[in-house]
Parts: structure tokens; C-alpha cells; sequence
């Protein structure tokens, strides 16, 4: 049976290759996204996993918004206005998928930094979208490149990851944050707002998030795959309610909704007294490792690589001088070290600069020296 | 900002509706399709959510295919052959969304059965799909009609439920089993077997499902949620490695993969002593449900009612002398007590016949008893 269309334009992903190859017990892989498994507060979790057995009503059909008391518990959180509204996704991944579901069309544009993240350009691949693109400077995207796309090709939104981007760590200045906004505003173009890293930060004050200068232009994705655990596939979209409308409809074809004792147990995490400092811990030893990557590769990389430093996230990335990254990438890997090369984080690989992305939380200290050992050897023999 | 065009043709579910105002304690509600809380087997997984929390590998990101050890005990229990694949999906309602996604260009045909499972026909109509239908006799799809529209407009699948058809409850009779799989290899259509019911036997012998006999050319769907619980949301799909990795590739942006302790949970359910045991519990609640409310019906309705005998599942369908089903339902609701109305499991609501869909498995006897006295009342002042 032929595939459908919108499919075989879909690239098979280079990340989930590497990822395979990384599992290797020889290799240390700086390749993946993964938070620290030793992080997942399962000891918080301990109160709820044993209460969903007296809880019958968790395990019938749920609504397909979501689990309401998670869905009060966030509202207040989040301090939303009443007219905007609030849905469970299973994952932040599906709210992504759900919106390029809900409002692409063939052909229709969609605009992104370059670099950006895979999934987003995977879903937003699977509706057709025109993918246009902007560059990111070390303040975030381009804001001359950005009206000027806005003017000329009248997207219909402008999906971003404002807080310690993917692939690059970027934060958006407050100024930068403020223009954007603006420029939303002024050419009506909807925001999405992808916030999986915010929380991590481990350095300077938390900046207001983008969809605060233009909330009713905005949707926003928050995900607690980085601060609580992947495994559950729990994740949150906000915005008017007329916004949110439709991805609720779909959701229902989708999969009716998400699992009703994963939005429980992460409830009964969220209101646990232990786990602000568990947050804490977690941006520590994030830190920590930030500092160790970050350091041995001003030591030992060559000196016109150019390694970007970050507030936050999970993500350090290596500017090269021109060259073939994706053998650069296949001789580290035999070298005994996975990363991940520039090209696969643009939609036209060809308009990638020679860069590498390199994880920081999912290996500890003395795997991320050696890790840059391996590197440094690799790159040198390379270049 | 707009909707997108696939999404504008989804009409707004009119069961979600009556399902909101079923929640009305004056009301008995026949009109949904949900297990009975109390059959939720939470005592056999409580070893297992006992356990999770020395299971740190599950609150990780996992493959997308699913949890290995409950894709190896699947695949031995449905005995794959090796050139088969097996995916672990959000609830079998994912399966369905994901197979319309990977195969279905817009225009392109799918057959039905008419009536047919709601859920069916949001997700193809998502996807544009060019919606065919054949009549369902007592014996499954009417085959000379069947063949008709194979031959005629060479469809890309045909999706049933064979067993317990949803709104009807009929069980395709072994003959029409080998019939439609014979159509289906001879004109090439893949057959999408939906078995969300199967297990849910309570009369004679179970009959060999339809892949059985096109095992290449079917995708099957299957779900733990008439049997095990809703709320996890766990479905599985198999098939031909070819027609499955499509799906994966999907589902890889749907929601990179399923919650997997859900899915640990699922496997120590599916492997305690107790399992078995259980499913025969659930099906002799339901037989004694079902035969109350078949024998409430045959004594109470007008004898120009039809009431069709079922040996499984959960819905009674009953046809009834023409007349307008929706104000009908309206009545019954005022009336107290909530149905399904036919019109709303056809594509075209207007080739419809005049019948009511009864849910048998989510009230006791005695409400049953009441809900069918309230149903004839409603029904004699009407027709």
C-alpha cells in the first residue's frame, strides 16, 4: 500500500540513526536530549503511585482536555485569564503536532529560527508547510530578517523555543522578546511558544516568556519531560480559547485523550512540598556539568572552533570552520564519541553552517572530560 | 487565526454532547460505551505499580515503537510471524489516526461498513478521505455490495469490526470472514481489523479473526481498554513490517511514543495468574447485563421495534419504524434516560435508518430494568 504524500517527504531522522550507534557501551554519546534518569524524582512520585490504587475513577475514560484537577492545579500555576483555556497533551510533542494539525494547510507558511528544533519540523513537514526560516543571533532570531519575512510572506505563525533553544542553548534578550511580540502583533501572526528547557536555568534571572506581550497571539507548550520524567508523555498547551478549540477536536481523533494516572501521579508531584528543591537539584547538577563540558572544551578544542556559552538548557553548541559534518560525526562516533552535526537541525541542510550540538545532562563529569578527549583528537585529525 | 481545511469538514460530536448532558444523576445512561468501574482489575496491578518506582528506566524516553518486554510478550501471545511488526499506541483510537495519516491522500477511498464506528470516520475524515459504505446484514457486509465497490473504485482499505460491531453488536460469521479476505487479496484493498470487543465473548465460540486469512494484508487494532482499563491508554497495532514502520514514522512526531509505565503496567496485568480469570468475570457480569436489558426490551418496546440479539461486546442496536431519531433521543433524554441515535454513525447521516444504540455494560440490572421502562414510555408517546 503506497504511502500517503504528505509522508515520503519525510526525512528518515538522522538523530534516531546516531542514537542507535550511541548505545555502544564504548562510546560516549553527547548526541541525545535525555535528562539524567538519577534525576527523576521517583521518591516524590512514591505518595501517588501507591494512591492511584484507591482511585478507580483514574483508570476509566477521561475528558479529552484533560484530568481536571491537573487542569485547576496548572491553571493557577500559570495564572491564566479566563478566557483562555487549558489541555493535557501526551507529550508536548503532540500539542506541536495537534497545532500543525489544526492550522496548516499545504503550502501555507510557517516560519522557525535556523537552526530549529527536529520535531517541529517534522510535524510541521507532515501538513505540508512552507518552512521558512530566519538566522538566530547570540540575542535570538534576526529581527530585520524577521519583519521582512512577516511582510513579505504573511505567515501564519512563528513557532520558537525562546529559553535555552535547541539546538544552540540561546536565550532571547528581554528587548528581543518585547520585538517579537510586536511584530506578532502587527502583522497578526500567531506564536507558539515551545518551553521545554525554561525552568533549567542555572545562571541569571528568568526573563518574562514571549506569549506575555501578546497572549492572546499566542499559544504556548510547556512539557515536564525535563523537570519531572519523559516516560509519562504528559505535556500542557495554554492559550485563547479559541485557539485551543480546535486542537481539542482533533485530540479526540487523535487519542481521545492522554493517560488520566499519568496526569494524576504528576499532579500529586507538582503539589509535593519536595519538589521546588528537587528543581533546585536538578539545575545544580546541571550547572555542574555545564561547567565541565564548557571548560575542557575551551582547554582542548582548537582555537577557531567557536563554543557558545549558555544560562541554561541542555545544549552546548561548537561553531567549525567550513567542513563535511556529517563524516565529521561518523569519525568521532569511531573515535568513541556521538554528537550530533549542524545540517539535520535546518530545513535545507545545504544553508547549514559547520557546527555540532552537544549535550551536557546526560553524562556526568568524568564521561564529559573524556568525552572532549575523544573530540579534540577527532577534530584536529579532521580539520 | 483559521483553522485548516481537513479540520473545517469535521462536524462537532454530537455524542460528546449527549454524553455531557447524560452526567445528570436523573438520567440512566445507555448512551456511551465505557467498561464499568468496578471491573477495572486495580487489585492485579497493584504489584506492578508497587514495583514502578524501582523502575527508573521507565520514566526515561523510550523507543517509539514501545516498551520492549511488552512488545516481546505481545508478540509471542498474538504469535507473529517474523516478518511482522508490532507498535504500541496511544489507545487503539492512535492506531487508526496513524494509519489514516501514513496512507490516506485526500480523495482517496476508504470503505465502511454503514452504520460504523464514530471515531472511524473522524479520523478519515481528517485526512479527506473519500468515505464508501456498504450495508451490514446480521451476517457482516452485505459481499455483492462489497465487491461492487472494490471493483468499482478500487479503495485503499476497508476498516471493520468484526467483532461486536460498534453501534450494532453483530459478529461476522466465518463464511463472510473467508469472503472478505478473499476480496481483499483478489482486488487488493488492506484490511484494517479493529478488535477493541473481541474478548468481550460471552455466547458461543470465538471465530478466527479476518487477518487470519490475509495476514499480509491487514492491519489489526487492538485495545486494553474494554479489558484491562481506558484510562491507560494503551492500544497495540500488527502487521506486515512494510505497513507498520510507516506508522512509527508518524507516530514519532505524534508523540514520540507512548507513557511507559503505562506500558510496564500493562505487561505485569497481562502476565499476573489472575488475568484470565478476570477477563471471565468481566464477561459474566456483562452476559448477566445484556441478557437483562435484551429481555427488558423484548417484554417492554413496541413489537414493531427490532432488538437484535448479540453474543459479545457492549451495545444492543434497535431498529425502529422511520421517524426522527435525534428528537427522539431529545425526548428520551427529558425522559431520563440517554441513547445514541442512529444518524450519527453513518457518513451520511441522511442514508440512515431509524435505530437507537444501547449500551449494556455501565448500568446494573436494576437500572437497566428502569432505563427500558423509561425508553418504552418515550418511545410509545412518539412513534
Amino acid at each position: 500500500m503506497e504511502i500517503a504524500q504528505s509522508l515520503q517527504q519525510v526525512k528518515s531522522s538522522y538523530i534516531r540513526e546516531i542514537l542507535a550507534a550511541a548505545c555502544d557501551k564504548n562510546v560516549i554519546s553527547l548526541a541525545g536530549g535525555l535528562p539524567d534518569e538519577s534525576t527523576f524524582p521517583i521518591e516524590l512520585m512514591k505518595p501517588m503511585l501507591n494512591s492511584l490504587a484507591t482511585m478507580p475513577e483514574v483508570f476509566q475514560y477521561g475528558s479529552t482536555a484533560g484530568y481536571q484537577p491537573l487542569l485547576d492545579h496548572l491553571r493557577s500555576v500559570y495564572e491564566l485569564k479566563d478566557s483562555h483555556q487549558i489541555m493535557i497533551t501526551t507529550g508536548s510533542q503532540q500539542g506541536l503536532d495537534l497545532i500543525a494539525r489544526a492550522y496548516i494547510n499545504p503550502g501555507e507558511s510557517v516560519v522557525m529560527e535556523a537552526p530549529s528544533y527536529l520535531g517541529a519540523m517534522q510535524v510541521f513537514g507532515l501538513v505540508q508547510a512552507n518552512l521558512l526560516t530566519v538566522s538566530q543571533t547570540e540575542f535570538g532570531p534576526n529581527l530585520a530578517e524577521l519583519e521582512q519575512c512577516f511582510a513579505q510572506h504573511k505567515p501564519k505563525m512563528f513557532y520558537a523555543v525562546p529559553d535555552f533553544h535547541n539546538p544552540t542553548g540561546v536565550c532571547w534578550t528581554l528587548e528581543t522578546r518585547q520585538k517579537v511580540a510586536e511584530l506578532c502583533l502587527q502583522y497578526q501572526v500567531t506564536f507558539i511558544e515551545d518551553a521545554p528547557y525554561r525552568e533549567l536555568r542555572f545562571e541569571g534571572e528568568a526573563l518574562p516568556m514571549v506569549s506575555t506581550f501578546c497572549p492572546d497571539q499566542s499559544i504556548v507548550l510547556r512539557s515536564f519531560s525535563k523537570i519531572a520524567s519523559p516516560g509519562l508523555r504528559i505535556g500542557v498547551v495554554t492559550g485563547k480559547q479559541s485557539l485551543i478549540e480546535p486542537l481539542i477536536k482533533i485530540k479526540q481523533g487523535a487519542d481521545l485523550h492522554s493517560s488520566v494516572p499519568m496526569q494524576a501521579l504528576l499532579l500529586g508531584l507538582l503539589q509535593h512540598d519536595g519538589f521546588e528543591a528537587h528543581i533546585d537539584s536538578i539545575r545544580s547538577l546541571y550547572k555542574n556539568r555545564y561547567e565541565t563540558l564548557y571548560r575542557e572544551l575551551k582547554c582542548q578544542l582548537p582555537s577557531h572552533c567557536r563554543i557558545q556559552s549558555v544560562d541554561g538548557g541542555m545544549f552546548i553548541w561548537v561553531t567549525l570552520p567550513e567542513c563535511d559534518t556529517f563524516e565529521l560525526a561518523k569519525q568521532l562516533l569511531a573515535n568513541g564519541v556521538a554528537v550530533v552535526p549542524s545540517p539535520v537541525f535546518y530545513p535545507e541542510q545545504d544553508q547549514s553552517t559547520a557546527a555540532l550540538r552537544l549535550n551536557f545532562t546526560n553524562a556526568n563529569p568524568e564521561e564529559l572530560t573524556e568525552a572532549v578527549k575523544r573530540l579534540a583528537q577527532g577534530l584536529t585529525a579532521f580539520i
